[in-house]
């Protein structure tokens, strides 16, 4: 049997999720750490594959234990090997499907994301790790708009990487909202003078599967939708042309977070 | 006439306020992006001195500008500047009450400090820089009998660090809120399974002046008391005793932020 792990990590201090040689990345931290715990070489299987410098509060990982060790005797142990900026809040026994080993790439009931915007005059240094500051103002309304046209069954070639890999770029979009936050660690307003305002706007995205930077690609072109630089009602168009360079930027990884991997309740 | 400057940072990697050779701090990194500017060494002046790891939203500081430059352009300057873990949110120009160079740490209405404490069965890579993480439930009630003992005027003796050199220990404590705050980045809820409980306490400080370590002592022993490790109705005898040996831990510092060094208007 599997074991499943939830985590959690900042994502600034590592070059995505996925092992490359020669870069801290949170799958080799997380393996490395479990090899110093089992005395033995262990590895795991993500469901998301994050970008350098984007966060999670809810990926889901697996790995095959070499030995048995109770899942709360792993989690204290865990406590004790992972650096800082990666945490485990969860293990669990689990079989893959056919009885075999747990991929929780496959089977979850899709990943929620959320990408955070400030918008303010000036740099936040309690907040800039966690969010993606722009000076100028958005026009919320036309976000939803443009949100509106993205969600359901698409072609999403004109949101993902130049060098993404996957063979199939029809992903299914089950919601995306816009919203307003509350501003986090605001600077005082001072004694009569005039501080800028700021306004927080988070986009949330949920989906079964996405391609390579889809989410960032989005909220780059929503972001141009809400500065007035393309209307909403270009998305269709954007959508059928199935042409990455006639989307947006894509946004900077610093403001996206992987809020959860959903995973259904199938044992214990 | 000097400049005064709203500043927040990130306390993280700075050795605190206090300029100390070998290390970095705020104040010289801070002097450094001035002297750049003005293309002469410029030094400043804080209101706190606050330690290594503590963050701040509102610091205060003050400089005497070798030339003029615009506050707008300033401030617009900084901005190219400063390291990412340090902004300035507002500037102006003001005098000293003797029409002298200004030093914020005079003058001012007093400070406001906030200190974030979660209690959780695990960390959180994604708040784990501003927050003490600590397992065990704080009872608040009896922190918030504790610390109604600790506002208004004491020898605040019991509760400075061992090297303070402060002359006088007599300090006015003008309000201490303990309540709770929404947890921030939380882990999602498992399917199915039981994943702790989380709760964030936030003890609000209000003084005029504060001896060092000040709330950081007096947070630990408000702690201890929460634990049910000494009782509220002992703080009396402990501000008495004048001793820092009777007091509880120093809380550690990344949970402390600087959220205001309170300014009146005098001009502008």
């Amino acid at each position: 049997v599997s074991i499943a792990l939830r985590i959690a990590y900042d994502g600034t201090a590592f070059h995505g999720f996925v092992r490359q040689a020669g870069v801290r990345t949170v799958q080799a931290e997380l393996a490395q750490a479990l090899s110093r715990i089992y005395k033995q070489v262990v590895e795991v299987r993500g469901a998301s594959r994050t970008d350098a410098g984007v966060h999670a509060r809810g990926q889901l990982v697996a790995f095959d234990p070499p030995l048995e060790i109770p899942t709360e005797g792993l989690l204290h142990a865990l406590r004790g090997e992972l650096p800082e900026d990666l945490g485990a809040s969860a293990a669990w026994e689990e079989s893959g499907p056919d009885g075999g080993p747990l991929n929780p790439r496959f089977g979850n009931d899709g990943k929620h994301y959320a990408y955070r915007i400030r918008i303010a005059p000036d740099r936040n240094p309690l907040t800039d790790r966690y969010e993606w500051h722009t000076r100028q103002a958005l026009d919320l309304d036309a976000v939803r708009e443009a949100a509106a046209h993205l969600v359901g069954e698409h072609d999403f070639s004109s949101f993902r990487a130049a060098d993404c890999q996957s063979k199939t770029t029809v992903r299914v979009m089950t919601g995306i909202r816009a919203g307003e936050a509350e501003p986090r660690d605001q600077a005082p307003t001072e004694a009569g003078r005039l501080v800028g305002q700021c306004r927080v706007v988070v986009i949330d995205v949920e989906g079964q599967a996405f391609l390579k930077n889809m989410v960032r690609v989005m909220v780059g072109t929503l972001v141009e939708v809400g500065l007035g630089k393309r209307s909403a009602s270009t998305i269709p168009g954007l959508i059928a042309a199935a042409d990455r360079t006639k989307a947006g930027d894509t946004a900077p990884a610093r403001g996206l977070t992987l809020v959860e991997v959903k995973w259904p309740r199938r044992s214990g």
